[in-house]
């Protein structure tokens, strides 16, 4: 690791994803100033495309700043070697849902167990670089220790809001990190009102899920690895548990990225969101044809991670699936549970509930019939499952 | 990852590290038949080198497998992405403990989060092609889990024998793969001695620290990846919390085998052992300079991976912390949870207490004139924190 010349960033321009408003990056922002759209990162990638290469990333450090031309920040860049995590070949589980070739991406290790690493190793080196001092977020787990670990690392103040319910290694990570930690609130959405009440007066800024542009960039990376790990040719299908569902709308945006380069065809994955029974805002929204999603009343899930009633992300995630000719689904946290044992019992993975979703879907669609045996299938496992201290239905010795 | 060639073992004999009997790797092979000692594997060294250089390493996959002509079971290897873990440099602590070069070998980015991981892919793979059907381990807490998650993955059957006090989040993890857990006897000499007692009549192949020949040979990797990430130029210091110790010697092992291929010069890094006040084995043994070590009556400590009263690898320990100019060195159980601390607010690493461990060590180093401010040092952080769910002196919100 010692010879490769550390890539530079091509950060254009901000974008609202609602308006289409363009803004610079000079100062730090949020969201819209005009419509209080979500905001993404437009990159010169001509200019990206003079230094980073198909052939140049084989020499490129083994973590997602390998593709720095395409990231904010690359030259005060922070990390933990966050990303180019393991794209291991699922035999046994593959065989056992008729799938010949199915990939499970393990975001597990990832620096803090979670995909949430990618996103925060941008957004606080951003913090960083625009000199912000103090920083906040409401988080259904693994967003609020990896933020915690990266404010750590830059010596910037960070409060984490978490739900009344958040599984305890959770607030002990953050606390580990040095994080103000406050549990309280039935979910998320609550914590995050409480992020955006107190911000003003106590000097924060919003990190939580797409109030800040950043974050987005470090999660599309998982796209980038997907591509890259199987030599540019994209599967037909990817499967994503979807909470915030930054990591969806990631990917989506790193193919458009990697089609502009013309490093890849026009063809496209299926992208499948998988939600919990007992929180579904995506999938109501997309079986109903809208798009935009209602909050839902009363979120329930043992998966912290799906047990998000609203996402300002609605909008982009229904539109990736849309345009992939996806689909989005729902399992109950039984067949979670069950997901989680069969990553474990047939390929060695210690999956979170959320990774274990994504095998009761695929389950599923190949039941319906929308994923064929031929079809080759990437699932995410999100983040480790040693932060879930209880799996329904089984018992410890 | 898509076009590199997979590399071939050239894996040679056994040989005795106490009587130097040598012996074939045509089956199966516990300890030395001769005297008991533990084995080391040897390779054709020079048919290694026609495929193995510095320059083709660029090339290889992200994991420890890139060394596979020095690895045994190669072209049968089982893996979850073990290895090629972050080598971090370490500003803030490094300041802090007053040393101008310090780095972090992050291994809770493996595989169940442990260093413990690279043994298991070795020993599990060779457990595999040897036909052998039921493995069995004592563990100190991420060897169960790592030898569990690989026996998954290549389907055969396990049965780990943790101490009473392990905590929850390590029996949760074999038992989510599968593994038969049993949880009792007061510290991990005494489950040894239950899975030896009981080997014969089960049909168990014995997977306990150096009860056989592989793990050590994935520990090992460690030291090719320390030397990689340093571009071939050894550091002056390697600080390891030292349990069974399989680490330590396997790093020892690997920079034997550098040298041999002539990838380094003579010059070796002092290695250090840590130990934990309450159990500290090899720290007697070397203040007294004696070979060998005693064992500890009534081990305490809460650093699981660090109760561990005997070790049949004892000799190769204190060997070479002697041929290195090494030490070792005690720390108490509160300066660990303050070193755990250090590594997290520092440098946004959520340590195991192990890994916390080597910090007060490095601090007591300095102190002594040990550690001199312009030595580059190497700590390293055997697991995540995450498996430990209580830190002495720390309240949860």
């Amino acid at each position: 690791m010692g010879t490769e010349t550390w890539p530079r960033s091509t950060l254009g321009w901000l974008e609202c994803s609602a308006c289409q408003n363009v803004s610079d990056v000079d100062r730090p922002q949020g969201t819209c100033d005009r419509c209080g759209g979500a905001l993404l990162a437009r990159y010169r990638l001509d200019e990206a495309a003079r230094t980073l290469t198909r052939e140049v990333l084989v020499e490129r450090p083994a973590n997602l700043w390998r593709y720095g031309e395409l990231l904010p920040g690359t030259e005060v860049a922070l990390s933990l070697g966050e990303g180019y995590t393991p794209l291991l070949p699922a035999l046994y589980l593959g065989a056992a849902l008729e799938i010949e070739r199915l990939w499970i991406k393990d975001e597990s290790l990832n620096p803090t167990g979670s995909l949430k690493a990618r996103g925060m190793a941008c957004a606080v080196t951003m913090a960083r670089r625009y000199g912000l001092r103090r920083l906040a977020l409401s988080s259904s787990g693994n967003d609020g220790g990896a933020a915690s670990a990266y404010a750590a690392l830059a010596g910037l103040g960070i409060d984490v809001f978490f739900p009344a319910d958040t599984p305890e290694p959770f607030l002990l990570e953050a606390t580990v990190f040095g994080a103000r930690v406050h549990v309280g609130g039935e979910n998320i959405a609550e914590c995050g009102a409480r992020v955006r009440e107190l911000r003003q007066s106590e000097g924060w800024f919003d990190l939580s899920t797409l109030r800040e542009p950043w974050r987005l960039e470090g999660n599309k990376t998982l796209g980038f690895e997907i591509a890259e790990q199987l030599d540019w040719r994209l599967p037909d299908v990817i499967v994503y548990p979807t909470g915030g569902g930054t990591g969806l709308i990631g990917m989506w945006k790193a193919f458009e990225e990697l089609g502009q380069l013309g490093w890849i065809d026009d063809r496209r994955p299926r992208m499948v969101a998988v939600q919990a029974e007992g929180c579904a805002p995506i999938v109501q929204a997309w079986k109903e044809g809208r798009e935009v999603a209602e909050r839902i009343v009363n979120p329930r899930t043992y998966a912290s991670g799906l047990r998000v009633p609203a996402t300002i992300g609605d909008r982009l995630i229904l539109r990736a699936i849309r345009e992939s000719n996806g689909t989005a689904l729902t399992v109950t946290d039984k067949e979670m549970a069950a997901g989680q044992l069969d990553l474990a019992r047939s390929e060695g993975i210690f999956a979170a509930p959320e990774g274990g979703a994504t095998v009761a879907a695929i389950r599923e669609l190949v039941r319906r019939g929308s994923i064929a045996p031929g079809d080759r299938v990437v699932l995410v496992n999100t983040g480790s499952g040693l932060k879930y201290p209880r799996i329904p239905d089984l018992r410890l010795p």
